[in-house]
């Protein structure tokens, strides 16, 4: 039996891991749960799953918690930090969104915690620091993104150093087709509308620009101790093969799958074992085509700035991070323009003041920078207009 | 340091074997080698890697290798048995082609040797008696086909209690588009024109008819202790996916690299380390699209042959085993015509005396009994027409 806690309850990669848990009452208990804003839906699963503690971000629902449920209601960051590293909890699944999720991935480390990851910025943003204390506390860092869960599955029984390639692979997104020109008029409802996975909002704007392969790049980086120069995307629109790994005997091994969340998030949750699942299985003859095709880096730079970021490190990739975050949520909060996205990273990465091995507390700093200057380019921008 | 017996070193595989034993000369030793008929070839090799012994199936070269080399001589089925149990090799490559390859594995694994398996007979006509001697004996069967190489490396760091099924990927052979009625005019140069793989003319045939895949899924199931009905079969026309296994969470892994037989022979041979080589390396955006269908069971009935003959099990895989053998001989010789081959299989297969837990001289026997009787089936007809 494993007790998690879940933070992000409430999301895509949430309320998937609580149908796992649903479906294996044996193998998984709820001990701890996570939501942003979404008070009805945390009530619900608080209701169900009965968790010893809980957290919402919104400090303001936290009497109406208290009045409706049983279990202990903290709020903030605090409360995320405190759920990530519950004495009952023995496995931390992170499923929030953006850099919020860097310091409850740290505290639970630190408390000894065994970490199924969905929260890519805690990687890109805090790498070295993480898995230095992965390492000293000797817990498990497991991915739930469906590449990195494709690597570690295809390293099964391997030797690290015998690897000569990773390749991930990349739907290409709603605008894997656009030229540099065209993706000057793509709309917000183009770009939301991803052709093979079904995820939230935020995920699936990095999906159009791609810079959600390039965060991808710099997590494999640090998961699996791999040099850049050895990591390259393949543009693969039917999303059935998730990555592949290329051994310097030249064999390659892939994993494959229908587009589902389900599969990676059960595997990083019943690993060492796998489970049985009602997932609807692959069927390659009924596929029948699966596509590849280099990437197109001036089409999106993202992929550039993600590559020359992690290439130079330090707190350059935080900073990298911090200007996507805010950039994508002003797009969807119809402030900025699509190609305004690439526009404001790269602003912000250019005028980044590098620390070369930084704390934790410098990465939080340089996030939080990164993320007020740019909002001040918005404005000031937008006030311009 | 391994020690190698290769037994077949004049063929496709043998000699592609002596290459990666000529690229990795301190971890590989030859120290005997068998040949068929191809005694100038087998002499260059005896000079090349000084063999303590050798062994040739025509006898009357036995006088001329004495006198050209200093390696021990011997001749026929003794002869290989004899290199397959020598006391210096701990590994024997068996790279024969037929039936004539059983009693050298048996001999081997009796004697304590690993083997590296090329031959798809040994296990598809005494699968039963060959896998019980490989535990009695507690020695390795590394498979050189790249199928079921495939399914070894899918297979590294799992559970084989948790797979869902086996697929065997097929390139469909040269005929692959043809109908039932195209394939009664399909000539010998037809199917001696492989579309991906370069392989002994044997294999070749056996391509056209897909049986090579029916004998496959009969190694597939020795191999991997999996029911039939666990194993299918997917035609994949650019023979880069050389094979996958589906768990029972819906996770894939298949082995995929270029048609290049040396990739899955430098594997068996150094297993479990991976060495590095030379071939070209895969590189998808370059080969663009991987197809797949399913097999047409109706115009390649050798598939439900090899199921039937599985399934049943005992003595009938060995009974259509031998007669394949002697059809296709018999149609590279130019004495039947290519939907022959199927009509002898079936007529082997309906007329056999059936033994249910046969021996391996029983297993020998109906072999035996099988060809003669195909044999003469083919001079009749010749002598009706």
């Amino acid at each position: 039996m494993k007790y998690l806690s879940i933070l992000g309850s409430t999301g895509s990669i949430g309320t998937q891991t609580l149908d796992i848990v649903r479906q294996f009452p044996n193998e998984f208990k709820v001990v701890g749960l996570t939501a942003n804003k979404n008070f009805d839906l945390l009530l619900k699963q608080i209701k169900e799953f009965k968790p010893k503690a809980v957290a919402i971000m919104d400090r303001s629902k936290v009497d109406d918690l208290l009045n409706f449920s049983s279990s202990q209601v903290y709020s903030g960051i605090e409360g995320l930090k405190k759920i990530a590293s519950l004495n009952e909890c023995d496995s931390v699944v992170n499923a929030l969104v953006g850099s919020v999720g860097i310091e409850p991935t740290y505290t639970a480390i630190k408390n000894k915690k065994n970490i199924a990851l969905a929260n890519k910025e805690t990687l890109v943003a805090a790498g070295s620091v993480i898995m230095d204390e992965i390492e000293k506390n000797k817990v498990s860092l497991m991915p739930i993104d469906s590449e990195h869960s494709a690597i570690f599955q295809c390293l099964n029984g391997e030797n690290i150093n015998e690897i000569e390639k990773i390749t991930l692979t990349c739907s290409g997104g709603p605008f894997k087709n656009y030229t540099k020109e065209q993706l000057k008029n793509a709309t917000k409802d183009d770009a939301l509308n991803h052709p093979t996975w079904n995820m939230g909002a935020k995920i699936t704007i990095d999906s159009a620009t791609l810079m959600n392969k390039g965060l991808e790049v710099i997590e494999a980086h640090w998961l699996y101790h791999i040099p850049y120069e050895k990591i390259e995307i393949v543009i693969h629109p039917q999303s059935i093969m998730h990555s592949l790994v290329q051994f310097h005997d030249r064999s390659v091994i892939a994993q494959l799958g229908l587009p589902d969340m389900k599969i990676p998030i059960q595997y990083a949750l019943s690993y060492p074992k796998r489970l049985p699942s009602s997932s609807k299985p692959l069927n390659l003859a009924e596929i029948k085509n699966l596509e590849f095709k280099e990437p197109d880096f001036e089409a999106f730079p993202c992929l550039k700035y993600a590559y020359e970021a992690g290439g130079i490190g330090g707190t350059l990739p935080a900073a990298m991070n911090a200007a996507n975050e805010v950039a994508v949520w002003s797009f969807l909060g119809d402030k900025i323009r699509f190609f305004d996205i690439t526009i404001l990273i790269k602003m912000a990465m250019d005028s980044h003041s590098l620390i070369k091995n930084p704390t934790i507390q410098e990465i939080l700093d340089s996030d939080k920078k990164t993320k007020e200057e740019t909002r001040k380019i918005i404005e000031e921008e937008a006030v311009a207009k």
